[in-house]
Parts: C-alpha cells; sequence; structure tokens
C-alpha cells in the first residue's frame, strides 16, 4: 500500500538524555536529506540502508543550525512499518524534539495519529491485529510476567494457534461443500458427519483451553482491583503501606497519569495490584459505615480482590460481620491483623464466616505475616506455580469476548449436528465461528474498528 | 583514556513507543553481541561502525527472548563518548526498558552515574566543560530562545570566543616574562606597558560585555522567578490564569517535578516566566495582610519581576501604597485591572507611585490589555529585538561567577601597570585571570568540581 509520509515524537515526553523524531512513508528520507547537514557531506538519500549519521539539523533557506542531531536510515521494506522509514535522534528536553517535530512537519511530513505506526505495519502486512495490540500492551505492561504475556503475543503465539484453529474450521466447511453439493453420496456425509463432530470438538476444546487462561491474562494485562476493607484502626493503611513499601510501586513516574484518581501499582509475586490509596481507604472507611447501601456495595462488586482486614485484639464485631456479608461470593483474603496485641476476636466466628476463603494473621507493626500474605493473593489468581512465558494468555478484553462468541458458535454447531439439524444449517455456525476468529487476527474486521483500535496508542507508535 | 562499560536509559521514563538503552566503553559490542540474536544470523562484533540491526535480545543460557529490539553499533571515536557505543532500542514502556537495562547489566556493564556519558565526552576530549554544561542547558530549555543560547554555547561559541581571551592573555604573560628576564632593554619594557594596557583593556571589555548577557542569559536559562501582588479581589487569578491560557504551559508533563512545589512556567514571547502557582497567590494575599513583616518581603526581594495589580474600580488605598513601597527597587510591572467597570482610582496618584515603572490597563474579563501586558514584559528584559541565536550569552551560574572574577582581576591588573606596580606583581593577576578563564572551559578544573557538575546531570547522558 501507499501512504503519505508521517511522522512523530517516539520517545515520551520529559527530560531525558535522548529524544527521537520518528518518520514513515516514501518521502522519509527525502525529507530528512533536505534538513540535514551530515559533518562529512554525505547525502541522506545516497547513504546505504539501516545507517547512521551524525550532523546537524538545519533551516535549508540560511543553514542555520537547528539542532545536533544522529539520524537512522532504513529503507523499506525491512523496518518496523515495511516503509521508508528515519529515526531522528536529538537531545532530549521537551523543546528541543518539538523543534525537531515541528521542522520536519514544515517540511512535507504529516503529523502522525496515535498508532499510526503501528497501524502502517498491520496495513501493510508485516504484523495481524492481535501482534499490533500486542505492542500497546508491550509498552503498557506493569510487571514481568505481563510483557512475557503480550511478547509472546507480538512474536505470534496467539495468531498461530488461532490461524490453526480457522485451518481446521476450513477443512469441516470444505467436507460440509462436499455434502451439500453431493449429497447422493451417503458415505460422504457418514465420513462428514463423524469427521465434522471429531473437529468441532477438537475446536471446541482448544477455545475453552484459551478462555480458561483469560481471567489470568487479563489480570496480568490491567492488573487485580483490590479493595481493602475493615473497621476503623484496624490496620488498613498500614497495609496499603505494607504491601507498597514491599513491593516497588509500578507507575509513579508516568507522565499523564490522572493525578486525580489516585491508584497504586504494587507488583505481588508477578500479579499487579491496582490497590486504592488512601482516598480509597477513606472511601472504605465510608463503606464500613454506611454498609448495606448499595452504592457502597457496587464498589466492592467492582473489585477483583478484597482484603477484609480483622482486629485480633479486638472483639468480632456486627459491623466484622456485616463486612463478611458485603463481600460474599467474591474472592476475599481475611488478614487478621495485631497478632501483637493479645488475642480478643472469636477466631472459630472467624473461621466460620470465612469458610473457604484464606485466612492469614499479621501483625503488620512488627512486619510479620505480610509475605503469607503476598503468598496467598499469588496461589489464589496464579494457582501453581505457572510461568507466563510457557503459554498462550488471553489477555486481551476484545479477543476475549471473541473468543467467548466463538465458542458460543461452535458449540451450537455441535449441538446442531448431534440433534441431525441440516447440514447447510449448521454450516452458518461453522462459518461464523471461523469469521469471529478471524476478527481476533484483523482478516476479518471492519476498518472503523482498525481505526478505533489503533487510536487508543500512544502518540509516535 | 580507558573506562569500564557503562549503561543507562536514555530515554525519559513513561509510557512511550520507543526507549533507549545506551553502553559506552570497550565492551560495549562485546557484551550486546552476547546477548543479541539478529535475525539475519549476523555478529555485532562483526558488522560495520554506524549501523543498525533487527533482532531479538535473548538469554544466552536458554536463548529465550527477552524483547524485539534494534541495535546501533557506533564504533569509537567518532561517537558521544569517543568510545565505542552501542544504543538498544526497545519498546517503549517502564518494565520493557528495564528489563533491557537489568539485562545489559547481568552481562557485564555498569550502571552508569547521573552525567557520565556525557562526562567521558569530556574527559576524553571531544568537548570541554563549557560544551558539556550546554548538553544540559540544552535538555532543560523551556523556551525556543534558551535553546538558541544552550545551542550556541554547545557548538563551542562561548568556548571560542574564551580561548581567543586566553589566547591574548598568553600573548601579554610572554611579553612580561621577557620584560621580566631581560629587564635591561629599556625598550622591551615600554614596549610591553603599553601593548599590555592595550592587550588588557581589550581583554576587560570584552569581558565586560559578556557579562552584561549575563542577566538575560540567566533569564533565559533559569526563567524569571515572577510574583503576582496586589489586594483580595483585585484579579490576580484571573491575570495568572491568562497568562497561562494565552502561552502554553511548558513543564507541565515532566516526570520528576516535584509535585509539592507547584510552579507554573509560562513562555511569554520568548521569556520563560517561573509563576507562582494558586498556591502563590494565596501567599501573596498574606503578603497584603502582613505587609511589612520581614518575611513577606523576603518572599518579594528574590523575584525577579512582580505584576503589581490594582483595582480600576475602587479607590486608591493604603494597602496599595504600601505594596509600592514593598516593592520598591525592583522590576515592577503596574497594572490596572478591571476598566470594564466605572473608574474610581486615583490615575495621577498611580503614576506618581509607579514613577518609571511601566504601567498597563487590562480588563482580564473581556480579554483586553493581556497582549500589552506580556510586550511589557518582553521589553523589559529584553529591550529592542535581540535575537538569542545572534550573540553569546552567559548564561549558566558558574560560568556567570567566573567571568565576575576574571573581570575583576584583569581590572587590578591595569590599575597596577597604571599606578606602576612592579610588573612580576601584576603578572600574578593576569595569570590568576587566564586559570579562572580556563575553569569555564574545564581546562584548570579540579576532578572534585568536574564530579559536582556532572552528577546534576539526567541519567543516561
Amino acid at each position: 500500500m501507499e501512504f503519505d509520509t508521517i511522522a512523530a515524537i517516539s520517545t515520551p515526553m520529559g527530560e531525558g538524555a535522548i529524544a527521537i523524531v520518528r518518520l514513515s512513508g516514501d518521502d522519509s528520507i527525502k525529507i530528512a536529506d533536505l534538513i540535514f547537514r551530515s559533518i562529512g557531506g554525505k547525502r541522506l538519500i545516497e547513504v546505504p540502508t539501516h545507517t547512521i549519521h551524525y550532523g546537524h539539523l538545519i533551516n535549508p533557506k540560511d543553514e542555520q543550525v537547528i539542532e545536533e542531531v544522529m539520524v537512522s536510515v532504513m529503507k523499506g521494506p525491512k523496518t518496523f512499518t515495511k516503509e521508508d522509514v528515519v529515526e531522528i535522534n536529538c537531545h532530549g528536553g521537551i523543546v528541543s524534539v518539538n523543534r525537531v517535530l515541528q521542522h520536519v512537519l514544515a517540511h512535507g511530513a504529516r503529523l502522525a495519529e496515535p498508532g499510526e505506526f503501528t497501524k502502517r505495519a498491520f496495513l501493510n502486512g508485516r504484523i495481524d491485529l492481535s501482534q499490533a495490540e500486542a505492542v500497546m500492551d508491550l509498552i503498557r505492561a506493569k510487571t514481568d510476567r505481563a510483557m512475557n504475556v503480550a511478547l509472546g503475543q507480538m512474536e505470534g503465539r496467539l495468531s498461530k494457534l488461532i490461524r490453526g484453529l480457522r485451518q481446521e474450521i476450513l477443512e469441516i466447511l470444505a467436507h460440509v461443500e462436499v455434502n451439500i453439493d453431493y449429497p447422493e453420496y451417503d458415505d460422504v456425509e457418514e465420513m462428514t458427519h463423524k469427521m465434522l463432530l471429531e473437529k468441532a470438538t477438537y475446536v471446541r476444546d482448544e477455545l475453552r483451553k484459551l478462555l480458561q487462561t483469560s481471567q489470568q491474562g487479563k489480570i496480568l494485562r490491567e492488573g487485580l482491583s483490590t479493595v481493602i476493607v475493615g473497621r476503623p484502626n484496624v490496620g488498613k493503611s498500614s497495609l496499603l503501606n505494607s504491601l507498597v513499601q514491599e513491593n516497588k510501586a509500578i507507575v509513579t513516574d508516568i507522565p499523564g497519569t490522572t493525578r486525580d484518581v489516585i491508584e497504586e501499582y504494587v507488583n505481588v509475586r508477578g500479579v499487579p495490584l491496582r490497590l486504592l490509596d488512601t482516598a480509597g481507604i477513606r472511601e472504605t472507611e465510608d463503606i464500613v459505615e454506611r454498609i448495606g447501601v448499595e452504592k457502597s456495595r457496587q464498589v466492592l462488586k467492582e473489585a477483583d480482590l478484597i482484603l477484609l482486614v480483622l482486629n485480633h485484639a479486638d472483639k468480632f464485631t456486627k459491623e466484622d460481620e456485616n463486612l463478611f456479608e458485603a463481600v460474599a461470593g467474591m474472592d476475599v483474603i481475611v488478614i487478621v491483623n495485631k497478632t501483637d496485641l493479645a488475642q480478643q476476636i472469636d477466631m472459630d466466628r472467624v473461621k466460620e464466616l470465612a469458610s473457604e476463603h484464606k485466612i492469614v494473621t499479621t501483625s503488620l507493626l512488627e512486619d510479620r505475616g505480610v509475605d503469607e500474605l503476598e503468598e496467598a493473593i499469588s496461589s489464589l489468581f496464579f494457582a501453581g506455580s505457572i510461568d507466563a512465558g510457557d503459554m498462550t494468555y488471553l489477555s486481551n478484553t476484545r479477543h476475549i469476548a471473541l473468543i467467548g462468541q466463538s465458542l458460543h458458535t461452535i458449540e451450537e454447531a455441535i449441538d446442531g449436528v448431534e440433534m441431525g439439524t441440516p447440514i447447510d444449517i449448521v454450516q452458518i455456525d461453522i462459518t461464523r465461528t471461523w469469521e469471529l476468529l478471524g476478527e481476533v487476527i484483523g482478516e476479518s474486521v471492519h476498518e472503523s474498528l482498525i481505526d478505533q483500535l489503533f487510536s487508543q496508542f500512544c502518540l509516535g507508535k
């Protein structure tokens, strides 16, 4: 495909040693050549591909120096976008990099839309849609595991699996066609029927397996929304601090993070927790006070994990009991804190109400029990020692929805075959499954969806 | 010189398309080669200099993929540090870039100290000290003008001027030596005396000229500390908002900016203003209330520019008069706001108190007068239309101090010559001038100073 030449700042904004302005498109090298003077007098239009050149960005009108730069020239198709790509490395700093970008735009490039470089990589056929989506996940990854999932997806692990399943479905469809076109061959029908069930069952099982990874995959990608609840003075803030201190906070220094909504990300043994910050803690105080109020329950309902804190050195109260009621049916870890003080709490009652939930006793004051708590969190969501590098996780919400739908349609098809539904009706469900899986890798997607997907990217990618 | 191999993240931290981990030192290429697998099977130790290679960062133990990267190989001496430099471009994102850095450190590189790359460029003789300092100024530049100053300094404009002056002084010293060694030649003394005065006067005049640029240079570099004062309800917050809105705020999205100290940078016609934010406005309310309190006066004293706001629609009060007293002797612009309302203020009294200060009338409500105010600010500090690109500005505090001292010593020398002080006494002052100027470009500097200077740099530069 042919597109115009785009440019954007590809490094994060802020003070740093180096910033990059990236160009992609047919005129990339021509534009760069126009405004660059190499120290040795080389012309960029004449240099070999994948080479680096030191010199100055200048104003071609008066040869005035704009910046000191290193320019990388990469000719397509062996580039990120498969187009000609030029990267101008300039001194970091907001004024410097903006000036370089403005200069490039003034000499023929167009400002890239968010995600437009990756979109071109997709439209030019270098990567499929699930790989393109993984690029963004990789950038936003908050833990090593999340990054491994994204990396695997970017390397095409999910694509390969989906392509394999689509191939299976295509074979089913081919046989169904034979069956519809030549209904007179009875033995063909028998054959198809048996094979169809076998293959469809295989596809269904694979989709089920994949879907089972989605909870963990989604947690890895988006973090586990975690709420700490408990009566006042049981140690909620200490728990928050303890989790934040023991584990490096992940996103403290990302620019563009909305400062109003304060969330604290911590990495607990590879599980990213999105913890409600002090503001949230205050909010949970309210929850205790207004327990039973519908809105407060709603806050809890939206959480993936509840850390319910009790006071070891105080009687078990009606309020504590209400808390257990409010979090019924959710993933809960019960924390009995203040074991450094004499026991007052009725542990039998706690065990009874906790039922199958894990109970951890801690003394946050003396820094005891935090390891056990982290272990409990980790094993609750990653039972066994799963290495994200080993398998394909489904982590993207769009993918999860599509795989869910395709599982549904293949199950419908299997039911149809078993109930003796006419084969041309069954064919509709099978074809739909094939299409839905195609949407995951971008082989049957609307342009508007593509536009919308890439617009979520950051600038310069 | 020979150093070990250092590595650091050279792009700002945050979410971006691309991040760079940079290595410098003899083992850079060897380390990169160990952990990199090119798609085409190329070995980095064998590739030509200044070339770019696509592939994967892997764990050499099990060949597991760590990241998808582009690696730039640049062999010394034609590099930023004059050493072998490798830049690993990986996907932006905190986890990704940290993982790459950790991997590089695990395979033989040492984490660079802040500014260590630039320090090596200096120690290896690629740039002098004033150029190294300009690198940091360039990154921190907040306006185009500030960037031009830094760029000029980095290109060696200040260095060249200083070297020229030092050469002049060397010639003086050479003649002085002749005079001391061969005092019997009377005509030589006469000659030296006249020439000495001439040359020393030239040096003095040049140093004076340079020092005259220092106020503007410092403003360009550090911003103009600006305080808005006025009685409650005269429109101080409106003024702040108006200046911020009309001019893009400069440093809103820099990570690492201390969030506690809220300052707003705005670029008013190339002059960076460091405005006290709402918190500051509140503080100035206090100033009005506690006018005369020493500490409040101190806040004003530290400002470079006072914007004194009066109310056009209210009587001129004793409080207003106190304000004029408090800012006596400072750079003040008087703003008479609320011209949309009927006049109550005694303008004759205002003009009398303002004396030589500029008075601007505004209606911030109707957005009138802001242009005139900006013009007033700009012309107060940049009388005439100075283009920072045209001349050498002295902007660095260290340089200003050194030039100030060297001006002093050369003046002492001139006085000495005129008063007939023995030439070997005069020689001391001249030599000291030569040494002080050497410190600007780093030719006579202590190692501890160098360490301290570079430690102010950002990581990865």
